[in-house]
């Protein structure tokens, strides 16, 4: 099993406008793609996640306010099937802390790299956006590699 | 045992480009930190790379002209200590494809999450360098949270 792990922090900000940004279609299209439907805040919920070529399915399990979101895939390119998405939250002086981990990857194949190196640009999206208001979300998102 | 992993993908580049940033004390400096010194171009070679807080002593362990590079960390924050950080490089088409590993983490603690995030701004700012002329190094590396 690998996993992709990331830690941001972001200025001036709080836990609950993470949450909030993680827990909302219009909060997750403000950050990593403008085609994002389906329902983020409640436990059993499905959020379809839709980018030029393919997407993600994911289904909510875990919600704790401020604190902590869990996600499952459901759907997506096969790699991604059954992995899960983690994020925790917490206040620390003026930021709000963001631990990120894509876990439970049957292997580090090269797709793997890629999307350790695109969730970094994507959570740099999300800090953005709660920083300034403006965020990079798919299609107009920040290209890394061949692979976009 | 963990590891941090990413994939860029530098435009109109080439291998032997990527190779030389990351073989020479100018390239380096042009991308990573200002502040490095020491043999970056010999196996057995030592390089110190100096940030505003503390910094790292590579020793490199192998060289593969065009194709790969691998340092072992021989000083810096404990659990740096006895880590590879390894380049592996090819051509895909336009692209010179970069696939970073800096392998054998102890533990996956939240130091460990950061420097994930943070390593893949850095791989950004090579991309950059290669692309446009103009890296990020530290001190005008991009700040991804309290810990910079």
């Amino acid at each position: 099993m690998a996993d992709i792990l990331h830690r941001v922090g972001i200025k001036d900000s709080a836990p609950e406008k993470v949450y909030q940004a993680l827990t909302t279609v219009d909060g997750l299209a403000d950050w990593w793609t403008v085609d994002t439907e389906g329902s983020a805040g409640i436990v059993g919920g499905i959020v379809r996640f839709r980018f030029a070529v393919g997407g993600f399915d994911m289904e909510v399990v875990e919600l704790r306010p401020s604190e902590r979101v869990v996600w499952r895939v459901v759907d997506g390119p096969e790699e991604w099937i059954g992995t899960t998405v983690e994020w925790k939250l917490r206040q620390e002086g003026d930021y709000a802390i963001v631990l990120f981990g894509h876990q439970g990857w049957k292997e580090p194949v090269e797709f793997m790299h890629h999307c350790s190196t695109k969730w970094g640009s994507f959570l740099m999206s999300l800090k953005s956006l709660l920083e300034t208001g403006e965020g990079a979300p798919a299609p107009r998102d920040v290209q890394i590699s061949d692979w976009h």
